[in-house]
């Protein structure tokens, strides 16, 4: 008996290793040869990961229009082979170009990177997965409207990042509420039109989010029930005034009391856009990284030290940042009760392109009789605040994903897989209060401590309720010990905060197993859904399927 | 044989008469005898509808509790019987309370009227479906937080009329885009909740719409999927001011430049709600009804008469309602450039309470000397649609209802149903740009007037990007005649409409089985997922579900 089961098993490999071989062939019919990866380096590169492990793919395939992808994953379908999308795979910190387990064929959608529709009057654009932020900005330059982007570089897909629920700092932050109707391949390789986008000829389907009957939009964030080729994204008309604001708080419990006042502005919408709250650690990882020499190479960082860089760089313990919009009048007038608000208690300061210019000219005249240095790095740091308060997608974020990395970096924009970064976002979500906050960090800053890492974290008031309160735990690829105790420190810190009722917005394979935590119905309906769509579980298995990632189903 | 198959289908009704009638006394013991309406009188009293035809249900079952709607689904399942939630069946014009086919069972939820949650700091509500707009404004008194209320009246269900994806008039009109998580009782009697509150003790439930993972609260919504049996609902801090705005235009085709220079003051979020644009006929219908004698009974309305009765009631061509929101000095702010923008071309009159009160007193010394009636009447006027801008329900839209109904209404506030009002919505959505909306003008008003009715039209810039055209071809329920033609006329314009591809936001039974328009994709995934959740098929069948209603296959 056993022999026939070992020559079964054997007889099943060997089937499965001919399906593959055929699926193989089919994506070469349908996206060309040049267009699959089977190169045992180029797979090497796809897997690699900020994350503890990598995670190598079967193969990877491209395609450059939507009936490709149809095809594709008609051939994934009739060989079994699990498929897994990614746009630009640059979803840093919460499994970058990686599936949720090795052996699945990665879909790289780089390819379909058109601007298929730009509306100046409607404030709308149609894009496909593989356009990229900074390819966005570029088509937008003239058109009068503003984009939003986000710290992922102007590399990162903007459909990707949407289909993620991420968000970025003006007004249009909040992604999936700006995105209206999508194109979805299904598992069985139908073509799926979301919204009113289904009716042909549709006049609204990029401009009415909710078509009519039930709205299935929600079913393709943050799951692995279809492969995404289209989506329509609104865009703000450039306004006449952008007026950026920053606030320097000195007092670690300034938290609580500016979270509450920055949430009735928002409540009162004097405040319109996402605004960020970042910490001491979360600025200084954007400006330089973990000071190992000074710190005798001891972690986590000693207080002392901390302090200082604090008072060098000109930190306070918590730094907001936000921008005002709109006309002239209505940004003038919302600046007044801001400053009347804030004001009282701290320093407000409002940059525009006008004083910056002024700065900058100050800093120039001062820099002939040998002063004003400090004043230009201040010039030079607002302009780059203020870009990404216009939507402007810049590799300024991406410096913080290397706090931890030691020795040198290599040359040119940061890339956090080719520095060893390691990065495990834990991002959970607190209602938009001072209280909330400051339990969120009495319960994650312990946990960072203890496992010898430095609590990075910025709270967001992505909406006038909610809080995104993102940190990461940063550590050095290259040293096994640090990186085991990175995962250790991630696992502790969701279970700590989840038991508490601070559920992640999002997050990465790591975590995906961590989410069913005594909810059974809603994820049970979830793979039901799922079965519906995907009887037999070729799309993206385990991406936010906590009963997937349990039980190793598939 | 013939004879064998009569004999095999009078067992099957009489094997189905003992499923429903066991069912009954199921309901009886989950609700308590008192709570299943089988009352002949009473199910005809449900049965009523505004639409052409009476739909009588076959049973009403009055659950107080989700465990009683658990317990009430369940006993329907085992006897295959279909169920219709209502919540409290102002539906007005897209059914009432009226399920799709008769012989269903409706779930009438009225008793489940608990607001079970009421946070000031964070400014939302969680609500039971029964819970009415007039008590929640009850409710809301001296909390500082304000509702949005649409047209239905007072006694109208929150609930009921979000899944519709109603709308109203402040910056929360969007009643979709408001709603935080829900808690639906499904086919198999399972719990389920969405967003984060599926999550014990989740701190951002009622905060954070999307939850982790797929989305699934769009499945709810214009469909039959669940029991929708508690929502969060965001509410507004009431603001430092409020000022309503009114502007007249008296030329037909000021429609497209006024529809185009809304849309951008929306997009530069100068203006910030729902913004309602009526023509004559709409505003005319709130105060008064068909003139039938000084039309010696022809309709549509001449063209004279309806010149004189604008004149007579002071209305435009087309006339704009809205308000400003927020800090003193914001709205000061945003008032200088609506006036700057609009008031080059159009008088825009700005009412707040404050204005109110000083045109009331000038009213009352005038009436001392006979004079300023008119005023009064405008300030009467000006009361309550400034009360409407502030979120406060009322009776006033109703007796729009009532425009063709001959003779006298029975007294008290307007109920549809008593005063024979025939009514039927046909609400295409458009792109906000004035060309779109002409457009839909000049598909619609003929065809109204073919069919001898007046095209009463609303447009409503539900966001800044999309028009909600909401028309109704008025009649008189009691000339069969008129109902017949009334039902012609509904299908040409959403026949016309849809084939021009301006596709309606919402519609009610008439039209349902219209909503498959070459879609196939998307309505057969509509149904998959609905299968998965109901294989029987008991829950709502046919609501917004085309397939079913063109097949009649349940």
């Amino acid at each position: 008996m056993p022999r026939i089961v070992m020559e079964g098993a054997a007889a099943q490999v060997a089937a499965r290793e001919a399906r593959a071989r055929r699926a193989l062939a089919a994506f070469e019919r349908a996206v060309g040869a040049a267009h699959v990866v089977v190169d045992e380096a180029a797979l090497a590169r796809y897997g690699r990961s900020t994350g503890p492990a990598d995670c190598r793919p079967l193969a990877v395939v491209c395609p450059s229009t939507t009936e490709e992808v149809q095809a594709v994953v008609r051939a994934a379908g009739r060989a079994g082979l699990p498929l897994y999308p990614i746009a630009r795979g640059r979803n840093w910190g919460y499994g970058d170009a990686c599936a949720p387990a090795p052996g699945q064929v990665i879909v790289d959608l780089r390819r379909m990177d058109r601007i298929l529709e730009v509306d100046r009057d409607l404030a709308y654009c149609v894009i496909e997965p593989g356009v990229t932020q900074g390819q966005l900005r570029e088509r937008l330059q003239g058109t009068g409207l503003w984009m939003d982007a986000t710290g992922a570089g102007p590399g990162a897909s903007l459909v990707g990042n949407t289909l993620d629920r991420g968000f970025g700092h003006t007004p249009y932050g909040d992604h999936v509420a700006s995105t209206c109707g999508m194109e979805v391949v299904l598992a069985d390789g139908r073509l799926l039109r979301t919204g009113f986008g289904h009716y042909e000829g549709a006049r609204a389907a990029s401009t009415y989010r909710y078509g009519v009957g039930p709205s299935l939009d929600g079913l393709f964030q943050q799951s692995g029930m279809g492969i995404v080729t289209r989506i329509g994204l609104w865009l703000m008309p450039a306004p006449e005034a952008c007026l950026g604001y920053f606030i320097r708080c000195d007092a670690e419990d300034d938290l609580e009391p500016m979270i509450d006042a920055l949430r009735r502005l928002r409540l009162d919408e004097v405040l319109r856009s996402a605004i960020h709250v970042g910490n001491d650690l979360r600025v200084l990882s954007g400006r330089t990284r973990y000071p190992w020499e000074r710190a005798g190479g001891r972690t986590p960082l000693p207080d002392d030290l901390r302090a200082a860089l604090r008072r060098e760089h000109g930190v306070g313990a918590w730094n907001v940042a936000g921008a005002l919009y709109g006309s002239r009048e209505c940004v003038a007038a919302a600046r007044r009760v801001v400053r009347r608000t804030l004001g009282r208690r701290w320093r407000v300061v409002f940059v525009d392109e006008r004083r910056l210019a002024q700065a900058d000219l100050l800093g120039r005249l001062l820099a002939r009789v040998g002063l004003g240095a400090r004043l230009r790095r201040q010039v030079d740091l607002g302009r780059d605040v203020l870009k990404v308060l216009q939507g402007v997608p810049t590799d300024g974020a991406l410096p913080g994903a290397c706090w931890r990395v030691r020795g040198p970096l290599p040359p040119g924009p940061v890339d956090p897989l080719a520095a060893n970064a390691g990065l495990l976002w834990v991002s959970p979500v607190a209602p938009a209060s001072g209280a909330a906050a400051r339990e969120v960090m009495d319960i994650a800053g312990p946990i960072y401590l203890e496992h010898g890492f430095e609590p990075l974290v910025t709270f967001t008031l992505i909406t006038p309720r909610a809080l995104c309160c993102v940190t990461n735990v940063a550590f050095d690829r290259r040293e096994p010990e640090e990186a085991a105790r990175a995962a250790a420190c991630y696992d502790a810190l969701v279970e700590a905060l989840m038991a508490r009722g601070f559920i992640p917005y999002r997050t990465g394979p790591l975590g995906f197993g961590k989410l069913a935590r005594g909810s059974s119905v809603f994820w049970d309906v979830a793979r039901q859904l799922k079965d519906a769509l995907d009887p037999a579980g070729i799309m993206s298995p385990g991406r936010y399927d906590p009963l997937a990632s349990m039980h190793q189903t598939r």
